[in-house]
């Protein structure tokens, strides 16, 4: 790291953001050194937000360091883990020193949040990018992989899908960077990642992933990894609220089977565990929807309340 | 991540990038699930590179990938880590296959070279930038912090210097990505991370950082950790033998002490330890030059052999 650029992160991130916990080193050294707790396992994962790919370049800078947090946090919630560590990687334009105190606060408000402290980085020159490397801890053998569905599991998803859509639609009417509505603003750029849900989870699903690209293609990734397919029914699918009553139930389910972003849990659970799910969901301890099922024939397909296969080529739901 | 990006990152990286130790889950979730073994510690660290700002953008793939793995791996010799597993972000202005398949060998080859293995990572459009989040683990107790010299402590130096900066100097005389020799060549594009010494170091250093952006810069860093300055010896400094054959005495000092890129290791050892670090080098356990040591007074000065202190200001040994 050039010391011009180390003195950056280290002006603008080395307090405040984060309790701390498990951190011998933090941000000033060449590496950070930190402590696993034996009995636990760790998660690792990676996301780079690009500006004008995975977020509007004109955003709030509070925002868009909220965001990659909170994104990178989802993958740790979909492995079941809790969110421990977290190093960034900024591309920057410039040392625009506004921008970079307004990042700064934003990335301390959701560290704090979620309990997770940064403990390094780097930045560098260049056309404004995000990457956040995000480290979790979960009880040894309890993470939720892709790859643990079986035949005749349920699939449910947690929470309501095509908020980030029906956020980023009224951002494209409005031609700025915040949607009309506080509640769809918030499902765009602070979206929840659904740690609490994934804890609950632990040892009762089969297999998890968050819906980042859409609820077709992640459930498609979890279809694939268990080497199985599954069908879905349009009818079940939880909508955002807000989005159905902007834009209509039939675009709402649009979005929810083909946009991303939303950020919720689909998950699967074998149907003799399915009852401690109900259960669990009964109880209030988890909002969750049954929303399919994994069946043996490979792909996802959904079908409508008539009970018809709908062509999702045709329909353009890949589209999004 | 977007699974075309998915698709990239597991066709090109998935198979034969490095031993697989302590992975449960590797590419393909949404994190890689990792063993840490109790007693020891996690040692995490994040560098980006971007093209022609850390790396000529014409430069082979592999040399790229070989370059990239290696420089953060640096950084974990600098805490006496042994590199377990790494992430790849990978920025890409197009997802040229032939490129793809050149920068996957390299990386295969320098993770196997170093025990380390791919667990993740994704792949964005954009100008060209590698960034590597490298992950390993050092008994608990042992790893080398910036922090912990104290004034009277010696300073030693492995390897040799100013290697990197004549291989640059000879690229920019060619006009090309290649130094003139095969030795030079590898200075720049394939630094050896010192993980080996900085093993033989654990428990003996006081301490330790990698010199990447020019030793005054990083030996600095130490200094300033640890609320204390240093005097360096012009003549002791081990040059590297073919930037000084090549572009003689005087120019390879001025780079061994201002320009970067070497990825030596510099530490300081308690002088009553000292006999131990001269015992090691005696038996050939440790390639290093005692150049200097930690003095109360801050900041970072060098004699000559007349006993003048150099005037680094006038000399410009910063601004290389």
């Amino acid at each position: 790291m050039a010391s011009d650029e180390f003195s950056l992160i280290e002006r603008f991130f080395r307090y405040g953001v984060g309790p701390g916990d498990g951190v011998r080193i933090g941000i000033g050294d060449d590496g950070a050194l930190l402590s696993v707790t034996p009995g636990e396992e760790l998660v690792v994962t990676v996301d780079t937000l690009v500006a004008d790919v995975h977020f509007p370049a004109a955003g709030a800078a509070a925002d868009i360091a909220q965001r990659a947090l909170r994104v990178n946090l989802s993958d740790l919630a979909a492995m079941a883990a809790t969110p421990r560590w977290f190093l960034l990687a900024l591309t920057l334009p410039a040392a625009d020193e506004h921008w970079l105190a307004e990042f700064a606060s934003g990335l301390a408000e959701a560290a704090n949040a979620y309990g997770c402290t940064l403990v390094g980085g780097d930045t560098t020159r260049g056309p404004l990018a995000v990457a956040i490397t995000a480290l979790g801890t979960v009880p040894a053998g309890t993470a939720l992989p892709r790859s643990g569905a079986a035949a005749g599991d349920w699939v449910l998803v947690t929470g309501s899908l095509g908020g980030a859509a029906a956020a980023l639609a009224e951002m494209q009417e409005r031609g700025g960077c915040r949607a009309g509505s506080a509640d769809l603003d918030a499902r765009y750029w602070r979206p929840e990642p659904r740690l609490a849900e994934a804890r609950a989870l632990r040892g009762l699903a089969s297999a998890a992933i968050d819906v980042s690209d859409g609820l077709l293609a992640d459930l498609g990734h979890i279809a694939r990894a268990s080497g199985l397919g599954a069908e879905l029914s349009l009818e079940a699918l939880p909508l955002d609220a807000a989005a159905a009553a902007r834009f209509g139930v039939e675009r709402a389910r649009e979005w929810a089977l083909g946009a991303g972003d939303d950020y919720e849990l689909c998950f699967t659970v074998a149907p003799q565990r399915a009852g401690e799910v109900q259960a669990l969901i009964a109880a209030g301890g988890l909002n969750a929807t049954r929303i399919g099922q994994v069946v043996a024939e490979t792909g996802v397909r959904v079908r409508d309340r008539h009970g018809r296969w709908l062509d999702i080529a045709q329909t353009g739901y890949r589209h999004f």
